[in-house]
């Protein structure tokens, strides 16, 4: 009753995707705009848009780290459901779209609307892996059936989704707050691996 | 008589250029043009610009169920003739090219000569996409023999190509009646995905 | 006494170049610089950048024809040596710089230095062929042994490159000479399909 | 006790981002800025852009090898570790980080500050190297167990990443004598291949 996507095309369009996303954000790194290439004002200037590279290598490892969720996510999948493909859509919309939020806030810094938008992009995105998760939760229970594996997944997207929602409504009281708990969030997807390590093992 | 091309690197190809396009569609926002990054005129200045991100979802949503088509058509096809491979290509060309139009409209609004580039955009499509319709059509009565999915098929593809017609017709008359005809065909081709997954899971 | 490639990365990273080099054709196109949208004066401004529609179109298809002869070229390798790499790797150096001489001519008309550009990349992209034609053929000898097959692409890839030679030179004195030349090789490898795939078919 | 990714869409991902990063290069390429395009004029400006052209092939090439060295790496390696995947990620963001000190260069001439950053890159593309190459190893070593190849290579790594720290060392001093080791370390990776080829050629 629902088409069954080959995962062969599916995850080489999204592999495509997300490393043109990646890629793409070197674009965003200006050279300083000096007449004079003297060595100290070049370093001076090239120092003074540190935070460019902050954004550049923050940029960077969300993108990687959201390719990487990815990955896991249709690791155990045997086909993809039509649900999927939309929702995968609507996952890689908002995966292309950070660069411009981040673009902002490299720009403008930490005020509230590009804080805002930024959050709200990570609140879309939480909502999409969240629906892919449970569209493609059925296989991984086919394959494997590791039920701890899958109540510790949910329990990870729902904190990171939650995070997110707070961070969207702290951005116009507390731009700051919403940042660090971005980047908590991000290094919580990063840091647990060796317990996701150890049940994704075991589920193979 | 004619070049049989392994569906491997075509369709890696095909997914490349499919997955850049929709990946460059993000470069066409840019940020405000503000010289004082205060927090009320930047936050008007983002909702001013909602047609920009309106037209970025339009185009996103566009090219991937273009993809998705793409898929679709050549699923079934065991290998690719020469013909399919020029029409490819043509099609690729229109789908490189639609970033441009789409460009026009968020720049200029709904003015006729944007809209009827817009709309030429999408006959050229629909052309490429009936083309390689018919050149690869005999591939899927070999395999399935699904009379009934090809003659659905065929219906769908006359439709929309129809509809690009007329939606080409009016842009210089009513440029939102071409808009509103190419969005319907959009939702269309989206909305019979139970049907259209029903016929295509039966001729796997 | 050669380091053996597999195939997969390889054509897998050719593809990738192949594609994006194809797709960033578009950033090219730029709308016309109006700040009264008004609709006549954007047709007649959409109507005069012709010129760059055409160079769009030329890029496009030059680049797919060589997609597809790098396609036909390593179809029956069994495995890439180092020297077939780094031809490979020049022969998309040229790919990829294919797009600023095209530039060029799109902004500046037939202007000698430009078709000079133009044509000087093209002798290149010849003898990358060539030199990956003579790294390759071997392979297909010991597959296909269809000499026939072999004489014909030696002799088109003379041919074509003798051409370019000639438009190179043609350039500072006849530029219209040098495109039509280009033009008309293009077309040369296009048209004798017929008879490259009953080659090609038989080979396989 | 560790997430074993499956090489397939690792691969693919590398090789679109090193593909994306070697054909943004020619987006660095502007035309000249010229109102009047006399023939003498464009030919005057084209070439004393000279350097531009340099840099363009400078950095293809050293992608280029880099993405054949990140072939050599993983070919041997059944699975990749979380480490190796993080490895990784370091590495790819500074291949796609390199396009911005190479455009420094371009602009500004061999100046201390954008030659430093520039061999800054080169020393983390080194150190990213050897972390990967430490978290691949054991397999290389459990497939061909060649003894040989891998002291040899560890001598390659060392080599290189000593040379790069030179190199950032001298380039307040000194900045040619930067450029000229790093483009020595680029040659050196490039010579030996015949020995590295027969070393691989056995491990296989």
């Amino acid at each position: 009753m629902d088409v069954r996507i080959s995962k062969g095309r599916f995850e080489a369009f999204s592999d495509g995707v997300f490393a043109i996303a990646i890629t793409l954000l070197v674009l965003e790194l200006h050279p300083p705009d000096l007449r004079e290439p003297s060595s100290g004002a070049l370093a001076a200037a090239l120092l003074a848009q540190w935070p460019d590279y902050v954004v550049y290598a923050a940029s960077f490892t969300t993108i990687g780290i959201m390719w990487f969720n990815h990955y896991a996510l249709f690791h155990n999948a045997a086909a993809i459901s039509y649900r999927a493909l939309l929702g995968n859509l609507a996952l890689l919309l908002l995966v292309c779209f950070l660069p411009f939020p981040t673009l902002l806030i490299g720009r403008f810094g930490l005020v509230a609307p590009a804080v805002e938008l930024y959050s709200l992009t990570f609140v879309g995105l939480a909502v999409c892996f969240n629906i892919l998760w449970y569209a493609v939760r059925p296989k991984a229970f086919g394959i494997g059936g590791v039920r701890g594996f899958i109540r510790t997944r949910t329990v990870w997207n729902t904190i990171g989704a939650a995070a997110y929602v707070v961070a969207a409504a702290a951005a116009f009281w507390l731009p700051v707050l919403s940042i660090v708990l971005i980047a908590a969030v991000a290094v919580y997807y990063m840091l647990p691996m060796s317990v996701r390590g150890a049940l994704a093992a075991s589920n193979e």
